[in-house]
């Protein structure tokens, strides 16, 4: 244990071991305690048999952010694992406003749910694209419907995170409603649940019929541009180059 | 070597091993031949000295592309190797889209360049954001500045790839003139030369003197939302938590 505590916040990427990044495992081994949220703590439960943990319950980030920061304090080098990359939607942003030591805090990136998504779908994302999150626990509503305008307005292929909850259904209904009014009915849409992990599940659709699919928090939705198509059950975004 | 080829398209990440994934190294490793820029070529050396290799020039990388189908053709399976994530600007939409055939695809996603630097930043991409690349070699250059308006609109915070290069100066004045009509001039920016390589380097500034830093191919720039700041020579964005 050293003197001086350190955080790594560590994104452990879309869930199967072999999309983790060397530098994700090394900084796990490194680390005296590792915390987490239940769910990936299982997901690494081989990677950290060995080792200390701790968690807090869902929704509680914040009382998570602040035990990593207790032990750090304490001097131990902690580990903070997040799903996907931690610097999107993930736990980076809390740990970075929480902090107020001089302890050291590194952020190791992991690949986000986005481009695990896209990679299972084919490519998706090859051109400018936005990623948004549908939930409006800790966003104001009309700013999330503003945001999907100016995609729309764009042209941008959209990610689209957290797109349905059991209690929060209405919010991807008004996405593609927006959304159409910039998009032709047969767009590509991929849906894809579970990227790169047990239980992948992929479906290509249209946003005129993607909500006859079914859609949840586990679920990854990207929408394409003006351009997408699909191509042998892939989804594909053209780069511009002359084929 | 097997008699029906296969091509994996593989994110070799920003650059240092220890951020590139373990399924990417496998990839690697299982196949008879490697193709890719020669850049590329050069920051895997280590994991490649034993393959055989093949590259094609800069800008070509529809030939490149042709190369790696024509090897799988033959019976091998290929690593065709994109630095960040192949499904981003990458090589992953290319391939799919030249393959004409029944060789399988496999796209191995990796950390991205906007990802990577964000880590280097602190947390600026923890809220809705937009990847848009400034290089109109294969865009019509109205789209990209009608794309950068809407995301100036929608205040998403935002990735800007290829932002500069010696013969296109032009764009990024022009980004940050539109964004300027949205955001503030003390919105919080980011510049990352060479993110998570060797040669890294770090500017946080504002978007009133964005410019008087350099900014080069080999950077990219994050401009913040409306709610980001900077925090112990961190950018942070706030996902909205109460602190």
């Amino acid at each position: 244990m050293n003197n001086k505590g350190k955080i790594y916040v560590v994104g452990i990427g879309p869930g199967n071991y072999e999309h983790m990044t060397g530098m994700a495992i090394k900084a796990i081994e490194e680390s005296d305690i590792v915390v987490g949220y239940s769910t990936y703590l299982d997901i690494i439960k081989d990677l950290i048999k060995d080792k200390k943990t701790d968690t807090s319950g869902m929704k509680k980030e914040r009382e998570r952010c602040l035990l990593a920061i207790d032990y750090a304090k304490e001097g131990n080098i902690v580990a903070m694992v997040s799903s996907g990359d931690p610097g999107v939607y993930g736990m980076a942003g809390l740990i970075l406003e929480l902090i107020s030591d001089e302890i050291e805090v590194e952020i190791v990136p992991g690949v986000s749910a986005a481009n695990a998504s896209a990679a299972a779908l084919g490519a998706p994302l090859m051109h400018d694209y936005v990623v948004i999150s549908l939930s409006d626990l800790l966003t104001d509503y009309e700013l999330i419907k503003r945001r999907i305008d100016a995609a729309g307005r764009g042209d941008f292929v959209v990610a689209i995170y957290n797109p349905r909850s059991k209690k929060r259904v209405k919010q991807i209904e008004d996405a593609r409603e927006i959304l159409l009014k910039y998009k032709k009915k047969n767009t590509p849409v991929g849906i894809v649940k579970n990227a790169k992990r047990v239980g992948e599940n992929v479906v290509i659709t249209t946003l005129d019929t993607m909500l006859e699919h079914e859609i949840d928090m586990f679920t990854t939705v990207i929408v394409g541009n003006n351009n997408s198509y699909i191509k042998d059950g892939k989804m594909v975004t053209p780069r511009g180059y002359k084929i």
